[in-house]
């Protein structure tokens, strides 16, 4: 390589920088890490907020069970050691994600702090940003719910360590955003991080 | 989310597809998987073709030494284990990226067939597009080049498991596109990748 650069110095001298895609895509590259329960509204406002930035042109990509557990991380099983791999991972994929710059939506429990905070140490080591969304909502209300019959299986001792029953969720102290889900409508939750991305210059091309 | 979706059925309907993000982007994501001995070329051109794209308005996102095995991949060793384990997670992120509407440049040597594959039938099985591309170049030529004196260390005994060296490179059998670096300029091995890129519908909008 060190024979090609001396031929071919423009090509070195013309890398591609996160700013650079900053200006081509008319927006900067950021995580939102939607933590909570099973059942307190992660996935979907996550999907809404996907669509509202679609709208306005925005790229997003979502990271869930449905592309993570299945994918990149099929391998990791549910045991303490894996469950903060887990995590890892997704962090790491994330940061990748954002220096893209694409706006990463992440969506899952995340119950662990230190875990959260790992990951959020990753992006800025990297000088990337992270926003951590607190979907919170009672465990009465995200039971009650039980979009995918998870909850009754915990109570009947079929599933082990299910947060909020059998395993702690430990809130975040200092999240960017707190959401209620069992107190606002989905359109004002959407409308409060878009107004959070907007006045933090997430939105607007340099 | 059964309740919520009951009286919020717009944003479900509203899911935003792959299909979607390639109207948004005006290109389609697509894994291009450089491949070849070290010295041979591979991050060279990638970065070369990640700025012609850029130049069009093109998103493209490269994953190499520098963002995978410092980060994501930064628990594997160079087992034979860990280095299946690597390419295996390169993959899957690239398939992620791709989905997302990026064009992913993934920079490995990448020697053993048989994990090559498994990450195009990943692609496959995902209904993405993987393009492999072969950046051959004689051992002869790749070693005078040495850019990062690894080759000197091999044949002094400090590196083991080298490629090309003492373990082997499987060339592709059946790369899409074949580069030799050797014998071509950047120039030409760029253009030879956009008009692929061109040819197929990459770069258009839908």
């Amino acid at each position: 390589m060190t024979v090609m650069k001396a031929t071919n110095v423009h090509w070195h001298e013309g890398d591609i920088t996160r700013e650079d895609r900053h200006r081509l895509m008319g927006q900067k590259g950021v995580t939102i890490w939607f933590t909570g329960l099973s059942g307190s509204g992660k996935s979907t406002v996550a999907v809404a907020l996907e669509s509202t930035l679609y709208e306005r042109g925005k790229l997003a990509y979502r990271l869930d069970g449905d592309n993570i557990r299945l994918g990149i991380n099929k391998n990791l099983g549910f045991s303490a050691e894996d469950r903060t791999e887990n995590i890892r991972r997704i962090g790491e994929i994330a940061k990748l994600f954002v220096d893209s710059g694409t706006i990463a939506l992440s969506s899952f429990i995340s119950p662990y702090r230190e875990d959260r905070d790992k990951v959020r140490q990753l992006h800025n080591e990297a000088g990337v940003d992270f926003i951590e969304v607190f979907v919170d909502c009672s465990l009465e209300e995200a039971e009650k719910r039980d979009p995918k019959g998870l909850y009754k299986k915990a109570r009947a001792g079929e599933i082990k360590n299910f947060t909020g029953i059998d395993d702690p969720y430990e809130a975040p102290e200092n999240p960017e955003i707190h959401l209620h889900t069992d107190q606002m409508t989905l359109d004002e939750e959407v409308a409060i991080i878009i107004h959070y991305l907007e006045s933090n210059g997430f939105l607007a091309g340099r």
